[in-house]
Order: structure tokens, then C-alpha cells, then sequence
């Protein structure tokens, strides 16, 4: 009853097809870590760009009430919506998944508090483009499996549309350039969500850094460490639509035969943030290390012993368990980013700001600041807290806490989204650090594959980099949306928010 | 009154001769990294050897009464003496310092304690030599400048003594090759003292590896971050022989343009253990990644300012703040290995051990047990501890604690050394992970130098470390050492114990 290596790629790439990929770029990572060429990984790390346009600091026209449609309403997306109807000046006008149950989901919750019937998308593969083509949406908000963000990032734009997308935004090296591109060439936003870069220590600490409080920042260190070893072998339940698992194990078979940093952008996008990547300095090469992998095969075995669904993850080998990466930028300072998502340890995203004046670290907790040789006590802490505090937190972090998210971080990232786009400021982080963020991965792969041999870091800002200003997070511009409070009243439809 | 570039690396040149090197070898490293070369760093990766006898698990004829002489009884020096007069079946035989003052100190200190007194060497830059020519001396413990530990170390073994020499103990792959050659040749132990293998918690970590409680072992983290900046700068001091100036302003020189971890042994010596390098796995490559350097050279032109004394210290350019390295084994796991002696840090050797069962981290304190996705509390600790502490804690770790030396690790260490001697039973580091650990310096320079590409390790075992077995440290054999107290009583003396 095994099947065999054959049978199981035939099926991957059906599935790969049978996605909603549309046409636009077909993704060579998605479930086969086979298809990806390392060779023209290293190629296109030499190839030349010339910038169409500057899209940092690119202020679009302003936007009074922003009309949001969202691509996926799974555990993600369905959470995106709730937190968009708590932002005033924004109007979610349509909603696509192509499972009708997720979309009805999402859709009852929004009649319930009141809010006008969205237009529908579902039960076609290609629906999402339907969406895109309407003229009455401003902003696509993108939270499906990852091998379809550029696809559905680039068409948006093409129909003129800003984009909003979870991370990673991008897989190869080819999809960073043309999200890159399209951005420049449409002048349209390109926004990775990359949620940490408003979480509330790293913000405290970005307001920090900017003060000066950290002196030069020689060193950062980020990472995605969190257990998910039984979350990514868990199965999908097309009758929780909103639930953990993922369609088609596409999660886990990322995990399968590609071996790199799977999921940079969460430690990174703070620490690139505190650094001025990408305005002022930039990543100049990196190298990268994985070990084996010590037990996701194993557990794959193990599974498979009971149940044959898993016997097809059991024949090839899967990404090492932990990787280290390190990144050297053209100023001469050091990022590291690790990864483990198999291991059994404790969360962590480390967030390490070390300067030449103090040193901040966030994991493992609890968070603390050092501007000499000792960790500050809680009393000093507090008081730097509060001196330091970023403007965006005194005005939303209370309301961010309380409609959830990540703690918070998620609803201050969307809110300040739409503020920027409502008075016409660039975003916070935009396409090129988008595409650097998620560039980490091939890159990455490259390196483990060449005996941790270095590599260079495209400069996505073609040179820009050296004029382009830092971002002005701390409501130094902007900081006008309001709030409004929606309640949790429809735990019924046991939405995963 | 600028002293000139090559005024400073005459003199410096000067002083390396000067000191105790005795024409045995000279180090290319000592004050003036100019003088490294990084093609020859290369080229020795790839160079044949071959295994004259095997000193892993070497058990040396027993000595019923260790008669140990010492070279070097600066701030550490003096340390290691009063620590020695405190385990039994010990006799500190001779003393050696070019300084009559430093030796006259700790002979005064054993005089007063009803020491028999011992021979005295000093007032010529050959003395040791002298001693280590004496037939009534088992050990030689060194704890010299760096540059001279490698020449008096190969001379003692070739005068048929044991060897114990302070971190690092060689500073070149040249004189890794040699010390492990000389080992092999002369039959000799040749050890070094990595103090940090016999602190507490690493020893308790390392007993639970052993037990399983890890599982496999896949990743594991090392550092030597210190503020250090201040103590590097500082002069020495002829009337206070054990205070914690630099004699010529050695240390500082390390610093001075040789680029990579200058000081990799305290964060990796622990993580080797646990992890059984040179017994059952080896390391196979490296790479290497160092900041550009951010305030030490400002900070030499800030005291050059006020005192010429530092003027030549202005005139090139220092290593990095920030050093990590990343190394690969050939069982395919994985140790990160950082250095930071300048920017203000809390003191951290991380102690990161990460397995397929579980995790242990000691810095940020307090050090914490992992064996599911949450950190201990104090209670679940306290048990893990009190089931786990292997026996050589409970033998000697109440009297390490009040000898002290870095909280009872150094004791703990010297105790496990002599019992070893008077059992006959093979040292913990012997000399393959002596050179190993010490080879990490040249290694990662040679990796900073080339963009962080990677090199390969050289096997000093030259493949025994497949059969070698892990060492005992827990006293599967050996500990019947007694210990003596001896009071402190000579707190006029001023020695920096």
C-alpha cells in the first residue's frame, strides 16, 4: 500500500495546479523542494536591475475610507477581517476563499454587528481574480498558503490595487524581483505583514534606538523558534474551515526537502527595522547552517505506522531542524537569524538590539534593557517604559490589546496600515523590504547546500538605499484613523482569532 | 610626538621577543596580527597527519603525591596556587615568574599556611625553563601570556612533565599540530584548562545529556561576552604583580587587527562535552562573521587624547565587537560560538544545549530546563537538579564554593586534574580537544577574512574519534582525592584570587 516517490510528486503537482496560482507565476517551492534551483538562485543574486521608480517613502494619494477585499479566511484571514472592522475609515467590501464555508463565516460575523453584506468569492479557482478586477476595492489583504502571495500580490497590483500580504511574501528569488517590479512599475504599495515589527517591546525598543539609547547598533539576532511539530503533520478539517490545519499539508511539505531558513521575517523585520535596512544600510551577504533533521522523519514514520495518510511524507528527507543564519550588511554590522519549528523548546523570537551604548533582549523573558554591565531592575525598566514608549502605543495599544491578535501586535500593524494609506504616507515597511525579508529563505538554501559557503544579498532598492529615510513609525506623520469597538458577540461560529 | 606605525610594530616586536619564548617556537599571533597569514591558515586545514599514539582515554601511570610546579603567578597564576594547596595528595614543588615580587607573594602565602617552601625561579626570561628541567616535578601549570603558552607547554611535555596550560592554549594552527604531536610523542597529558566545563550548571546539563534527558542532541550555543573594554585598556601596573593590567598591554594587543573570536574556549568547551566532539562526532567545517569595530578605536583615541602613553594604540585598526562563528559536525549538528569583549553587555556564555527531548539555556539568567514547550519552574528545577547534579558536585561542590575561583569551577577543575593524576585515569580535555577548541581563533579568522566563507576543521584525533568513548567526569571512576582547607588569612598580601 506504499506509495511510491512517482505517485507522490504526480499528486503534489496537481495540487500545486489545482491551487490558486491562476497562471500568474507558477511558485517553484511550493511542495517540492525538488523543483528549486540552487544554481539559479546564485545566478539571479548577480543579475542587474535599474529602479523604475522609488517606492520608499512613496506617498500614494490619500484614501478617505479604505475598501478592503480579503484573498483566504482560514484561521488567518478570518482574524484579518475582525480586526479591519475595528478600524474606522475602512469598509471590508469583499470577501474570497474558495471553500463557500469560510466565506459565509466571516460574512455572518459581519452582518451580526451590523455591517454591510461584502460581495462574495468562492468555489472557483480563479475567483480571487474576479475580486481584484472590481473597481470599488483599494486594498487586497492576502492570507493564504504561502506559494500563492506573489501570484496574488503581483495580479492585484496589476489591477491597481495596494497589497497587503502575510509573510513570507515571496519563496524565490525570482518572485522577490517581480513583486519588486510591479510595485515600481504600478506604483502601487506592496506591504508584507510582518506583524513582530509592532509588537510592543520591539516598538518600544525601534523608539529606543531611534533616541540614540543604543548608541551604533554593532548587532541584532531574531528568530522563529515555536514548536509546530505536531501542528504541521496535523490534518485539515474542511468542516473547520478556520481551524489549524493546513489544506493539503502544504505547511509541512515546505518542511519537506528544503532546507534553509523557512520563515525569516518574523525575527528579522524588527531587527532590519532598528538597523535602518534598507535606508541608510543594507544587507551585504550572508551564510547559513542547518543541521540534520533529527526527528521529523522519525515522527512521519511513526504517524504512518497507524495511518497510511502519512506514508507519503515518509520518503524523502526533511529540512534540518534548526538553522542559523548570519547576514552582514555594508556598514559592517551583524544580524543572526535562527529557525527551528521541530525541536521542543519554548518560544522565541530572541529580539537582540546591541549597541555601543546598552543592549536589549526580549527572549527568553522576561523582556530587558542593559545600558551598562547589569540587566536593569523592574523599577528602572518601568521608568524607561514609560520615557520611551512609542506615540503609536500611548494611541492604540490599549484598543490593540483588546481586540487581540498576537497579544495586540496585529491590530496596531492593521491600523497603522490604513492610517497611512487614509493620509497618503508611505508604509512602514515597503516592497523592498518585503522582498529582502523573504529573500532569506533561498538565500539561505543556497548557503546550507554550498557547505555554509557565502552569498551575496541582492539590493532590492538598486542603490536607493543610501538616501532613503528611515520610516516614521512613531506617528511623527499621520495617527488621525480612529477606532471602534466590535464585540466578540459570535463565538458560536467559533471563529480562530 | 606621534610614535609612527613602524616604530610601534618594532617595539612590539621587541617585546615579543623579549618575553619568555626561549626560542622553542614563536608565535606568529603576539601583538601584531599584521603578521598572520591567512594562506597559511589554509593550507595547514589540509594538511595529512598522522596519529603517532592515541592520548584520547590515555591513562598515565598513577603518582601518589602530584608535585606540580607553576609558571606565571600574575592575578591567575597566584589564583591556581592557594586552589592547589587545597586538595590533598598535591605539592607545590616550584614557583616561576620573571617578576621576583609575583613569586616571592605566593611563596610568602604558602610559607605562612606551614608550606614547605618551594624552589623559586625568576629574574631571567629562561627560568621556567630551568624549572621544567627540575626531575622532581609531575605537572606544570601554566598560566602565562597567550602567546607563550604553546612554547612552555611542547617544552614541559619534552622534559617529561604533564601539562596544564590556561585558555587559550595555542593561538596558531602550527602549534595546535605541535601540541598534539608533542602529547602524542612524549606520552604526556596536555591539558587544557577550560575552567567553564566544571561550572554547576554545565555540569549538570552535561550529566542529563549523558542520561538521555535530551534526547539527541542537535544544536548547542556557546559565548564569551565580558565587558572587557576597560580591563583591556588598562596598564599594568610592576607594584601590584597580581592586579589585572596586562603586562605590555598584551591583551589589548590580541585585539589590536586580528580579526575572528579571539577567545572562543569558555562558551565552546561545555557544549563539546555534551555534545561528545572528538568521541563519537567531530567537527567537519565553520564559518565565521565579525561587526566592523564601533568604539574600541575611539575609544584609544579618547585616552591617546590625554595620555600619549595610548597613541599608538590609534594608529590601526581593532577587531570587530562582535564575533559568531557557526560550526557543522559531521553527524549533522550544529554550535554557535559568539565573542564580544567591548560593548556593554551583561556578561553571557549562553550554554545553550537543544535536543530532540529537550532544552537548557543558562543565560540570560537564571538558568533554565526546558523539557516541553515551557521553561521549568523553580520547583520542577529544583527536583531536576537535585536528581541530576552528578557526584562530582556532590563530592567537592561545597568546598569549591568556599575556596572559590570564579564561584568554585576553577576548584572543581583543579580537583578533578590531580585526581586524575593520582588514579591513573585519562584527563577530561585531553590534548585533541585542547588544540580543537583553541584552533576556532585562527579558523574563524581566516572565515572573516574571506567574506565568511567556510573551512574545514582539522581532525586532530585523525579519526579516532570514532572509537574514542566519551570521558568520565562523573566519577565513574576515580574521586578519591581528599580536599584541605586552607584559610585565607593573608588578605594583607593583596593577592586577586
Amino acid at each position: 500500500m506504499k506509495t511510491s516517490r512517482r505517485d507522490f510528486l504526480k499528486a503534489a503537482t496537481v495540487v500545486g495546479a489545482g491551487a490558486m496560482t491562476g497562471g500568474v507565476i507558477k511558485s517553484c517551492s511550493a511542495g517540492a523542494g525538488k523543483e528549486t534551483n540552487l544554481h539559479h538562485i546564485k545566478e539571479i543574486t548577480g543579475s542587474r536591475h535599474t529602479q523604475l521608480f522609488n517606492m520608499s517613502g512613496y506617498s500614494a494619494p490619500k484614501i478617505d475610507t479604505v475598501r478592503v477585499g480579503f484573498i483566504g479566511l482560514g484561521s488567518r484571514g478570518s482574524g484579518a477581517v475582525y480586526r479591519m472592522l475595528n478600524i474606522e475609515g475602512t469598509e471590508v467590501r469583499a470577501l474570497c476563499d474558495k471553500r463557500p464555508v469560510a466565506v459565509e463565516a466571516s460574512r455572518d460575523r459581519m452582518i451580526v454587528h451590523g455591517f454591510d453584506e461584502p460581495a462574495l468569492y468562492s468555489g472557483d479557482e480563479d475567483s480571487w481574480k474576479e475580486m481584484c478586477q472590481r473597481d470599488d476595492i483599494d486594498l487586497i489583504y492576502i492570507c493564504t498558503p504561502w506559494d500563492l502571495h506573489t501570484p496574488m500580490s503581483v495580479y492585484a497590483m496589476e489591477q491597481g490595487k495596494h497589497v497587503a500580504c502575510e509573510v513570507p511574501i515571496a519563496l524565490t528569488l525570482d518572485e522577490t524581483w517581480l513583486l519588486v517590479e510591479t510595485s515600481e512599475r504600478t506604483k502601487k504599495h506592496c506591504m508584507q505583514l510582518e506583524n513582530c515589527c509592532y509588537d510592543f517591546f520591539e516598538l518600544l525598543t525601534l523608539n529606543m534606538a531611534r533616541q540614540g539609547m543604543f548608541g551604533d547598533i554593532v548587532h541584532g539576532e531574531g528568530a522563529y523558534i515555536h514548536t509546530l511539530i505536531g501542528h504541521n503533520f496535523s490534518k485539515f478539517d474542511n468542516n473547520n474551515p478556520t481551524g489549524n490545519g493546513y489544506i493539503d499539508m502544504w505547511r509541512l511539505k515546505e518542511n519537506y526537502n528544503r532546507n534553509g531558513n523557512l520563515y525569516p521575517t518574523h525575527g528579522l523585520g524588527p531587527v532590519c527595522q532598528v538597523m535602518n535596512i534598507n535606508r541608510g544600510d543594507r544587507m551585504e551577504y550572508l551564510t547559513s547552517m542547518s543541521t540534520n533533521d533529527f526527528n521529523m522523519h522519525k515522527h512521519a514514520e511513526e504517524l504512518a505506522e497507524v495511518d497510511e495518510f502519512y506514508l507519503p511524507y515518509t520518503e524523502d528527507k526533511y529540512r534540518g531542524n534548526m538553522n542559523t543564519t548570519l547576514v552582514r550588511t555594508l556598514l559592517g554590522r551583524t544580524i543572526m537569524i535562527q529557525h527551528d519549528v521541530s525541536t521542543p523548546r519554548p518560544y522565541s523570537r530572541i529580539h537582540l538590539v546591541s549597541g555601543t551604548k546598552g543592549v536589549a533582549r526580549k527572549w527568553p523573558g522576561p523582556a530587558r534593557i542593559a545600558l551598562g554591565h547589569s540587566w536593569m531592575n523592574d523599577e528602572e525598566f518601568k521608568e524607561i517604559e514609560e520615557k520611551y514608549t512609542p506615540e503609536i502605543i500611548r494611541r492604540v495599544g490599549e484598543m490593540a490589546r483588546s481586540v487581540g491578535g498576537h497579544g495586540g501586535m496585529d491590530f496596531i500593524m492593521d491600523w497603522r496600515l490604513i492610517d497611512c494609506l487614509r493620509n497618503g504616507l508611505p508604509v512602514d515597511q515597503d516592497v523592498y523590504d518585503s522582498a529582502l525579508w523573504s529573500s532569506i529563505t533561498p538565500l539561505s538554501e543556497w548557503s546550507v547546500a554550498n557547505r555554509s559557503g557565502s552569498i551575496d544579498v541582492p539590493d532590492f532598492t538598486c542603490g536607493s538605499w543610501e538616501t532613503n529615510i528611515p520610516h516614521k513609525i512613531n506617528l511623527e506623520e499621520g495617527g488621525s484613523t480612529g477606532v471602534r469597538k466590535v464585540e466578540r458577540v459570535l463565538e458560536s461560529i467559533q471563529l480562530n482569532v
